[in-house]
């Protein structure tokens, strides 16, 4: 069944960990909707690749999505400014719904405030973060823990979608 | 006294926040040292300020220097990487040197692991990592708290150099 993935991402994002399984997903019958403060905008990632932005933050709901994907780079911490991304992902924790969040993606789920005992990783200067946050920080390719999928780098890229794309089958 | 003020900085460093600091501190007298992964490095500011870099992290001891300074921007996340700049800051803070950090630098501090309890500032993006780790964040131009003097954003130098030059004075 094809799901509808809500995307948080805004400028400097790190390109490959948005094009990358943005594509995967789309392959495979799902749904990639992007988010920024405001739609219609065009962003652009630290390497050049420009995403168009479909919705902002103030017109989406996620009881209308399936599943959250964070991709990382400095984009995350740029929409941390705004608390209503974070409010957005706490919707999909609370809920169980399939959270993906690679590099310094994590950084945004931080601000959900449910992260205790969470086996996680992400980027390696954020893991003081995550382990301040309450969770089990885990220098692995991939963790997948309560819906909750986590990679570090670009590197990480297939674990991250191969373990995406096994939840989305759900 | 002139005072030796250690600089942790790398590329993408919030420009201001370096340069007038910086200027101020060198214009009461004091000395500035400049500290990344390598010597003899150039590092880049956002805005395209170049800075030379006088002192690779292996080659200083903080006993060497009389305070501390962590310019913003995304220097600091990608100073995090490595843990010896929060092994260097640690000892600043421990034996009561002056530590100005400002916007994203006190991201730096938090790998510290010794910011419970301590009243701080940082950039609003950063607030719940302060939080998470212990700190009392406060939304204010300046916070002075056990010789630790943060602030927000470019908008508070002036405030944030007033309380740094104080501490520097004694």
């Amino acid at each position: 069944m094809s799901k509808k993935v809500a995307t948080l991402i805004t400028n400097l994002f790190e390109d490959v960990e948005y094009t990358e399984p943005a594509r995967a997903f789309k392959e495979a019958g799902h749904q990639v909707i992007t988010i920024d403060k405001q739609s219609a905008n065009e962003v652009t990632g630290k390497k050049g690749e420009t995403v168009k932005i479909d919705k902002g933050i103030a017109e989406v709901n996620p009881a209308d999505f399936d599943a959250l994907l964070i991709p990382g780079g400095f984009s995350p911490d740029l929409l941390r400014e705004d608390d209503r991304f974070g409010e957005f992902a706490k919707a999909f924790i609370q809920e169980g719904k399939p959270v993906f969040a690679i590099c310094h993606g994590p950084q945004v789920l931080i601000d959900t405030n449910l992260l205790k005992g969470v086996d996680m990783t992400g980027f390696k200067s954020i893991r003081n973060d995550l382990k301040n946050a309450g969770a089990n920080y885990k220098d692995e390719e991939v963790v997948v823990s309560k819906n909750i999928v986590t990679s570090r780098t670009p590197d990480d890229i297939p674990a991250f979608n191969r373990e995406a794309l096994k939840l989305l089958a759900n």
